[in-house]
């Protein structure tokens, strides 16, 4: 039988972040565990260590948290250790230094918006403020008329880089982890016609939905063989696999660092494939990365109610 | 007499980021003082209390600072509290959630990069990575042929704003401090041409020299009456007044919070006026904004010696 993927997340409980184990349908408080385990005593971790707090300090190895699994697993603290739904899930780093993400990262996106396939990788920003966690609503903006999803694959930095070949980048990656790189398409059309500054179109509140789960890097041995698949309200409307991505994870490690330096918790989103498409109030939008997971998120107007609030806009089969 | 100015700063000591209280040429240890001082029981202030919790905290009113102040100067525990030069500065906030620069917002500079004077104002990020502190090295990176300075009044976001309407935006803005938006204009040119996104030619580390000091609100009462001026190797390269700002920090407030949250310690820069010009290793670039004080930093080659290195390079009034 294979051994099932570790997942890591943030949640809150008690008004505090808190980082999870999730292994199959189990969930467990890896903060709480943490503070049992007697692996930790060299770590020099906060009283409530966070998913960035172990990035940080190298706590993101396959065995190191295989061991800490079976130590929850064993005896007595099962109990106490694991959670009972609903989990209020944040996103999986709450506070990163940076979201980076990649423009026009495949071809049939880049002709999608009329754009030319580029000759080198095209980064911009999103704001930190724009992170939203799983089951958290998306907000269309009154300023925008047209917000688009873009389901893509993302990267956490695992320690700092720069300057770092694409031969030694995987040294660089913590996990993986689902981006929806939400766009004022309006706002960015706009400024793009006046080769303006992309941010602002990218960097509204609630804009950047991301997780539930960051994958350890080696539970996942080739990133670039996974399906994607975006749906609105169920209906499939982009779907591709990451192996058609232009430009590949070594290759963007090594072009990013070169510009700047990466920082540990760092989010690197690698672009969306063809198929975007408006957002509406009501909506629930899913992006499903194969071996990663699905994340959700309901739509609502910025000041309206939420979609959860609207439960006859929910179809049965996404609950 | 005329009180003088307090002004925050952030430096290290033994390895730790603490803030600091300049008055007059008096500087003092905030972070010693704030675990002296009585006044702070109620704050739930950490050990080593930074720049960013005072402002998180709200303590960054004049009355407030002006009161612990005295409390340094009085009696016993002055010696203590004063700092011995040389101080190791830091940027006066070190790891803000955001950066955001205003572009074209001096017309006579908008002119000068053969761009039109914006109907609204124009934002983009830097990195919080590009952020270094006063008489640290700006670093040419290899991938630039030109890198330029642009001597810019930035504000420090006191408290979380979103949707904050101009009448009320100084309630928001914590206090003053200098930014050089150091800028690969030959990368910005290229991806311009291309409407390609400005946030990696503004991005490079060292690019955002910040500091030395925060001079709080209260302590300006006018931000848009202030004389800036930058110098290269002691010769003035740009100089303005800030009454020339096209779009004023209340208007900014308005815009930027309509977008996303600002969140207490972003620091927001407000646009360079004419005069941008080319940086070389060994140059020491100045920046000085009246009531604020001087941002000075050495140029350096990507990986070669630092200007400090080269006192033959610095002209002896620069010291």
């Amino acid at each position: 039988m294979a051994e099932e993927t570790l997942k890591i997340f943030s949640f809150r409980r008690a008004g505090k972040e808190r980082a999870g184990l999730c292994v199959g349908s189990q969930l467990f408080d890896l903060s709480w565990l943490l503070c049992e385990w007697p692996g930790t005593e060299d770590l020099e971790l906060p009283d409530f260590p966070t998913v960035l707090h172990l990035i940080e300090r190298g706590c993101f190895g396959r065995e190191w948290l295989r061991e800490l699994w079976r130590f929850a697993c064993d005896g007595s603290l099962a109990e106490s250790a694991r959670l009972q739904e609903p989990v209020e899930f944040l996103p999986p780093i709450t506070r990163p230094q940076k979201i980076l993400c990649l423009g026009r990262n495949y071809a049939a996106h880049a002709q999608e918006t009329g754009a030319t396939v580029p000759e080198e990788p095209i980064f911009f920003a999103k704001a930190p403020s724009s992170l939203i966690g799983h089951e958290q609503p998306i907000r269309l903006p009154a300023l925008s008329k047209r917000v688009d999803h873009e389901a893509e694959l993302a990267f956490v930095i695992g320690k700092r880089a720069k300057g770092v070949p694409a031969e030694k980048a995987w040294d660089y990656v913590a996990g993986y982890t689902i981006v929806n790189d939400v766009t004022a398409r309006d706002l960015q059309k706009a400024d793009i016609d006046k080769a303006r500054p992309w941010f602002r179109s990218k960097s509204f509140d609630t804009f950047c939905p991301c997780g539930p789960w960051i994958v350890p890097r080696e539970e996942i041995p080739n990133p670039h063989s996974l399906n994607i698949e975006l749906r609105v309200n169920g209906e499939v409307r982009q779907k591709a696999n990451t192996a058609d991505m232009i430009f590949k994870i070594p290759e963007l490690v090594e072009y990013l660092s070169a510009h700047l330096t990466l920082e540990p918790g760092d989010i690197i989103s690698t672009g969306t494939p063809e198929g975007i498409s408006p957002l509406r109030p009501g909506d629930v939008v899913e992006v499903e990365i194969e071996r990663i997971g699905v994340l959700r998120n309901p739509v609502a107007a910025e000041s309206g109610p939420t979609a959860e609030a609207q439960p006859a806009s929910h179809p049965k089969e996404l609950g």
